[in-house]
């Protein structure tokens, strides 16, 4: 995956619409853009700085702007949305499916909210207002209660008029949901099953029983987990009584995959995974602030540590020198072992079954790498100074880092979900924290009672 | 997102597993093992210590084995076949589908391939084959060449009466392919259109032949975006000739976006995507051990900056304690812009383009961060030492550093890409080494200047 960082296409379209627009003539603009998937069109907007964005946004064909809408990130969506009219918004949305229109809902105005539940049937209206009433980021807001159900006593025959007489089968359907009179899931059946056996066919005898459906309140990421261990393109949705809601489809687990991806990486440099690339500098200079001001208390702290050991600096500048190096190499350690543990404990793969065995394994890889480069560093030292003591001295602050960096990189994230704040997030603040004053603080200290003592 | 981190289902899956490993009674371990699904094996296999994992690996149904070998990282999988006679092996993977047996072909012995080889129709065979004779990472190893197909000049009843004769339809199957009689590809069917339409209806009423193939040799991470900008269960994958060879399915696309995004949370930090969470100690502190010398040399260097100033140092030692903070606030700011670019980059949204746009908004933020935070770490450190100019030497020092994080954050990816090498890996040590040096260099040297001037 070295090359994965490339995104051709993406990039061809960007520098094919960019010199278009530089042109000043918008025809052959509308005519590239409108060749592209809503998913692409997302993607380029996202690309574009906000001039560019609102010209290009302009020229999207009306009947694209609703999905387009929904494959951009909050910030970029909030722009466009800025650019429309209410009755423009109303037109874009109005059509989409309901789980689409759930997602969006809480971006639009509450004036075009109203306005679209009013255009809607009582039927959908209703299905959209129960999709809003789960909980964000649960099985419920991922749903489509758009299903086709069938019955067990009817015969492939049945079903197969039944669907000729509908005329049309949503997206991504690969089952039909069998259910009960009183509309409770009772398993699935495969839309290929019905190619392959006869007409007279029981469905029952078709019948898969053996997947269990969702509860709608499973939290999504546990809903995409599901879906990649039985390699599922679509399930079923049930409330606590087993009755069939709707149904999540694979290309909405694959968004949930993507957006936890960003989560991820983005968090961790304390960005939102919806941070706009083109985000107005003063409000992206105000979030990043944050993060800023997080470290700057955090660096303060070292400050303060290396502040105690004024005296000993004073009469060996040396310290002053080399005292980055111990910091550096612990917060380095410290993270190699906290990004396999975050990402361990994202896959459940990290718990009380496995935890003692977890610690002594990353305390030993720190001690031989604390061994390794110690003599290294020491070596270098003692010869950069001439000075052999001071080898002695940094080498074994090394050793004490790097081991104070495993326990720290196993520790850290687990006291942080203990109190329920996400490592994947403040976990690196937190740990350079510990290997920035650890290291400070023991190079220093051995050095004022071994050098000056 | 926030509680993204959590994965109940497994973890409480692997606590029970380790309480009844514990019992020493092997029984109900394997009948818990055998209630889960390959991947679910596959997983908790991934977070069990050397010894247990050998155990639960033995009670895996042998009927699995296969299933399982594919859904764990290289180091895992390497550790399995280890504990497997050959005989095993080759039982355990002949039955597989032609791509997962692809992407295991390289981790097994050649005994075992040959064995497999010999064992599979001549049919098969030449597939195996086939598949891998395309590049890792490209649409060629992805795909399975079990694909349906079906003729242009036939009707909806001939290709029913066609399905029911071969009993069996490929799982994932949402579309047919037609292809001309030369096996070119021509288009697709939905196989839900066959059971909406009419007996007689001629196939090429219903072909879509929109949606264009997939050339054999695209790199992966471009079919992942394919799939995900148009939605798609399976596409079609043809070579140069536009002959049909084969179909790729989302469930491996789903793969290739998790590993994408295991290699860029762990890359980051020098870890291979398939690092396994208990790996033998050595060979774990071995690889590390790299990362760490890279790092090493990149922390001479900031001292070597450091000890250039020497004598400053011994003069004011306030300077030692203060300059962590200017090198630590411009990591933190650069790393922001970079992992912005680094996911834009990615998602093909950073291009020539919108460069120029991209340079001048981030720089516009570090300058506002950098004057917002130089007045807080001014004012403090002049009040810490009793003494304004530090103050003011320290303030100068953070704006020219968070200004240099936004140029480096926005220009390292870019040279690195230059260069063939991803940013996503290497972005981070180069970033810090530039933030680190510039810090050091532009407060001692300022203070070199001002206060000993």
């Amino acid at each position: 995956m070295a090359e994965a960082v490339r995104h051709d296409k993406t990039a061809r379209q960007l520098r094919l619409l960019s010199d278009a627009l530089d042109t000043g003539r918008l025809g052959p603009v509308r005519r590239l853009v409108n060749t592209l998937s809503p998913a692409e069109i997302g993607n380029l907007l996202e690309s574009l700085p906000a001039a560019k964005r609102g010209i290009v946004w302009g020229l999207v064909d009306p009947e694209d702007d609703g999905e387009v809408l929904v494959h951009v990130g909050d910030d970029v969506r909030e722009f466009l949305l800025a650019e429309m009219d209410p009755d423009e918004i109303v037109a874009a949305v109005e059509d989409l499916d309901i789980d689409d229109l759930a997602e969006l809902a809480e971006d639009l105005p509450d004036t075009v909210i109203d306005e679209v539940l009013k255009s809607m049937d009582r039927e959908n209206r209703e299905r959209l207002e129960q999709v809003l009433s789960y909980g964000e980021d649960t099985a419920g807001r991922l749903m489509n209660p758009d299903v086709i159900t069938v019955r067990t006593d009817v015969t492939v025959d049945v079903v197969l008029r039944y669907l000729r007489l509908r005329g049309e089968i949503p997206e991504h359907t690969d089952h039909l949901f069998v259910v009960s009179r009183r509309h409770q899931y009772l398993g699935r059946v495969a839309i290929s099953s019905l190619l392959i056996h006869g007409a007279a066919t029981p469905i029952n005898e078709l019948i898969d029983d053996e997947q269990p459906a969702i509860p709608v309140d499973t939290p999504s990421h546990d809903v995409a987990s599901q879906f990649s261990d039985h390699d599922w393109i679509s399930a079923p949705v049930v409330d606590e009584n087993n009755i069939l809601l709707g149904r999540i489809t694979i290309d909405d687990v694959v968004d949930i995959i993507r957006e936890h991806a960003a989560h991820q990486a983005l968090g961790a440099a304390g960005l939102d995974e919806d941070e706009d690339l083109f985000s107005p500098v003063p409000r992206a200079a105000r979030r990043r602030a944050i993060w800023l001001g997080i470290n700057l208390a955090t660096a303060f702290l070292a400050s303060w540590v290396i502040g105690r050991f004024a005296d000993t600096l004073e009469q060996l500048v040396a310290l002053a020198v080399l005292m980055p190096i111990v910091a550096s190499m612990g917060g380095v350690a410290g993270t190699q072992t906290l990004t396999l543990m975050v990402r361990g404990m994202a896959l459940g793969q990290v718990g009380s079954g496995n935890l003692r065995a977890l610690f002594s394994k990353e305390v030993m890889v720190g001690f031989l790498n604390g061994l390794a480069w110690a003599l290294v560093v020491g070596s270098v030292s003692a010869l950069w100074f001439s000075d052999a003591m001071l080898g002695v001295v940094i080498a074994a602050a090394m050793m004490i880092n790097l081991v104070t960096a495993a326990l720290a990189g196993v520790g850290v994230p687990l006291l942080l979900r203990r109190v329920n704040i996400d490592p994947a997030l403040a976990g690196g603040v937190v740990l350079t924290t510990v290997t920035d004053v650890m290291g400070f603080f023991s190079f220093l200290g051995l050095a004022t009672l071994v050098l000056l003592g």
